[in-house]
């Protein structure tokens, strides 16, 4: 007996990476997938590797049959999906994966996407989807949204010795490397192939990138006082893999043993022994974190760095446990494979 | 309640792949795992991707108590296999991943492999491991010989048109493209990221890659008449996949028809639409086939493509069916799960 | 005293090689560039990596000012290049990149290309621009059609033993493995480097490829008798490099003298040793050509495998010695650098 | 009339872009190439793209003749150069490659290479080879040290606001992103392509990296007090490039303003307009570094993103300038070809 989900938007790498790992779910059965543009189509013919599930075909969002359904997935633009998701069945619960409902205050939504929030109530409904640090939330929310996919590899890093105040909240620095999965599936000339291959640049350097703007939200409320930090995302050439090397002002053992105890219950984030660091190819395809501490040879400076698979643990596969909760599953499962390897 | 299997040659790729489909098998138990080089290790120090699974460490294979075992995998390297082998208990199940037992006869074995077989007993009794064309044989086997990744790529798209009588034994080619990592974890300079990717060139070709042997044996065992075919592989700048060219002297419609017929009950292998091509991407990470037909313009040309992933369907992947017959479990127990994209 | 060049179309692949190219040429300036939708911009603002080089901003074909202009490089699309052509002054020499005066017959054009030709008197004055077999036509020519860039990879592993007789005309197959530069810039999802990056597939596969109406053409005129040879592109996860894998009815050793005789002279293509297999990779960024020679395991059948960079020697090189030989200057001029490697 | 020079050390991939690049350089002549392990063999043998071009054999270090030789670059491995160098004779001019020369300090080299300097008055007589800094001195000595080249990266970004006393000397952190033929063609597990592709990680990291010792050197003499930096570099799957990320302390548009006076002149380096940020891509296969400053959110807070090619800039390119120098040529000579891109 299976719980009925739908996904809407599956005609992006996010949606895609949903249905691969729910085809592996055994509690969860996809009952519908919209995809406006490409409605009608069988879902084969936009992702040949899905062909031979016996998935449903995409469909119009109007055309969706919300009746039987458990649990709406939405990996829609960011900015359309406040409209949809206003537009649902106030009885439906959702995990959604877009940024529109990650800022809680209005005036930061604002600020961050440039124009006012659509759907006010629901941005104060919904829960951020951290799952490690919001699993009691979630389980009991209607609504859930996922964190963006940098912002979730730096808080992984960087929010346990916060909250123990062991690093100073007035220096911290993330320099990102992603993959280019985390662009989606956007016809851009530097994300073809014969641009991307080879080489890197920085991108939204310089304190202009949205992810700033959660990692702000929960490094305040984490601290209890305001911070900043500095944060430069580069792109790689590579699909999948989000790498942070995070900067901060503190003893790097201490650093380490407040990681370690603040994860060692859950099932989804590895410390590695002090001074190991941390490939994101031993995570790709995976809901894992895998995390190394570092001491540097500066007195009292740490680099934590923390991998993830921005499709995986940064979005889709984050989507799942926090589904697990909010339907009474148990959280992991699903998700335990390892990474694809080589 | 699951069965006990052994990994023997667990450091290199294919036991890398074995162990990562294991672990999402829910009938079998990952009970001892060889690597001789680095007995005593950890898995996770050779592989750090497989940490956290409480996952045996290595062992020597002299070390490996086979009592409560009820299959091993031998993942190790080609001519050292069959004096291991022939060291195990008669009883223990063993399903093989190298090239030691894939042909019956002895001459053929010491004309490809440059030296006698060792143990020409157990080269007699292995049954082939393509499953799709065994199957039978393998659920009543002791010892299956997993296939060349080549040779399986290129059996699923020949065989069945081979078999019908409706294409020209005398007139087959493949011109085959694979991935790196059929080349197991090799320290060679050609293997190198810096010298692999960005370019492409041919290799074993003119007639002297070894899997001519399992091509001329089971062509020629099919048609019932000797058949040497053409063979040209390719090393492509990707991990994994191998995407079999096969051109044919028959008519296309036949020739899909055939494979059609087939392959219609088989779980792994998907024949495409007439005309629509595959691509090695599709089936990444995964034990399926997708096939290809296309009509060439000189009449009576037919164009089969097929395509695998080498580590999966072509080798780690294919021992896990065969080990599924050989212990009564359902063919396809933990191996449906579609391809990880992008 | 250099002669004085404009490139049509300079925002593209193609373009941008040649600016590469004719930087280090010492006989050659670039007097104009266009690119219609980036007009008025500096070419460092498309292409950051010609930044520095005093080179002339992007203006409209229609400001384009001629006089002074001793030779035009047109790199613009298939199909509007007929147009343009026409319109410029009918003293002033070209070299076209494009697709659109390859074919002489205009009933071949309009089959390979689906429209009558708008240029019927340019098509029957174009010289096809293979330099090593159209020497003396493209010095005397005023307008130059550059091949297709797997035209030019076959035809340089054919054209020698077909013209020697020592193969058999119908029954040629080339199985061509492409980087994705020959795309061009175009946005295409599967030219994301999320979609062909780790993979293959064919493409333009059974006779529909347009370089098919290149090859009927020059191998009839070759042949003396109409050839029609099988053709299978594929596309690899690699910017640049086209190998090509000539399958031919002829014995390898006549087939390899009649390449080394026929080039033994060309400063541009190498023959190499008898069985010796090239590597896109020794080609890269260069005009040369390099051809191995491979006799199969079946008598009678010959394996030739040629290499070229499609972006230099497939395109924007070879329309530089062509230029040379127009204006008189010695045809490997600027030409003669080493691949880059790795 | 040109230089006669000799590469020792040419099979690796530091002497193959020497050759690469000589072979376009007009006023020098390569006479003799050594690689003792792989010696009588023709270097077209260890790299084809180098076949054709009329090089010398591959002869060993003690059979060079060094009389009509004018000056010998060194591409030897790290350890065994000084050796080498020390039996050669007095009058012979040498750039070399290796780290042996770069640490003035007899005590610097002992502690970062872990033993003690076997030729300390050659140690002393070498002059570092960064170009642009020490001009005057590379043009009056026999014996160059090439960087390191991150060093070398890291150092072109810094090195003018650190003069000028706009940055804090005790706040500076570099996280480099490097190619992998920075690490030569070494046979090791992380650099083959189907692990070192597809992901990323961080390596030598807390205070270990050699080419600190490099850093502290320069840093701490422009300084004229101690600088001791943080620096991580991080392994990408790619095979050239070096993207050092520079976080300083001071303010951007000072530190800008600095760069942009201090290279004005430089022929090598340019500082693009401020904002821009600089892609590896552009300095692919060149002699140039590009320069971009970023203002950071934090006020006060800079961010310097240099870019160049590590096998190119960063080790054979810059040896050119440097042999240049040495032997009277202007310095650009042989280098001014622009980047192969796509």
């Amino acid at each position: 007996m299976a719980f009925n989900v739908a996904i809407l938007g599956a005609s992006g790498y996010t949606g895609a990476e949903l249905i691969r790992l729910i085809l592996g779910h055994p509690g969860l059965h996809i009952a519908a997938l919209t995809g406006d543009r490409k409605a009608g189509q069988p879902i084969a013919e936009v992702f040949p590797f899905l062909g031979g599930f016996g998935l449903p075909d995409l469909c119009r969002i109007e055309d969706l049959n919300v009746s039987g359904i458990d649990l709406a997935f939405c990996a829609l633009p960011h900015g359309t999906t406040q409209a949809v998701v206003a537009a649902l069945p106030r009885d439906l619960r959702i995990v959604d994966l877009s940024a529109d409902f990650r800022l809680r205050d209005p005036a930061d939504y604002a600020r961050w996407y440039g124009k006012p929030h659509a759907a006010p109530a629901l941005q104060a409904e919904a829960v951020y989807g951290l799952t490690e640090f919001y699993r009691a939330e979630i389980a009991a929310a209607r609504l859930v949204a996922g964190t963006g996919c940098n912002a979730a590899a730096g808080q992984f890093a960087i929010l346990p010795p916060l909250a123990a105040g062991i690093i100073d909240p007035d220096d911290i620095l993330i320099d990102l490397k992603a993959g280019v999965s985390g662009a989606g599936r956007s016809l851009r000339e530097n994300l073809l192939h014969a641009e991307l291959s080879e080489g890197t640049q920085a991108y939204g350097a310089g304190g202009t990138h949205r992810h700033l703007g959660e990692f702000d939200q929960e490094f305040t409320r984490t601290a209890g006082r305001p911070v900043a930090i500095r944060f430069t995302p580069h792109l790689l050439p590579m699909n999948r893999g989000i790498l942070a090397s995070c900067y901060l002002a503190g003893e790097a053992r201490a650093v380490h043993a407040a990681l370690g105890a603040r994860y060692a219950a859950e099932p989804f984030i590895r410390v590695l022994p002090f001074g190991a660091l941390p490939s994101t190819r031993d995570v790709r395809g995976t809901n894992f974190a895998h995390i190394g501490v570092l001491e540097d040879r500066r007195p009292g400076r740490t680099l934590v760095v923390s991998v993830i698979d921005n499709l995986t643990k940064g979005s889709s596969g984050q989507a799942l446990p926090n589904a697990n909760l909010m339907l009474g599953l148990p959280e992991t499962t699903g998700l335990m494979a390892p990474a694809v390897f080589p």
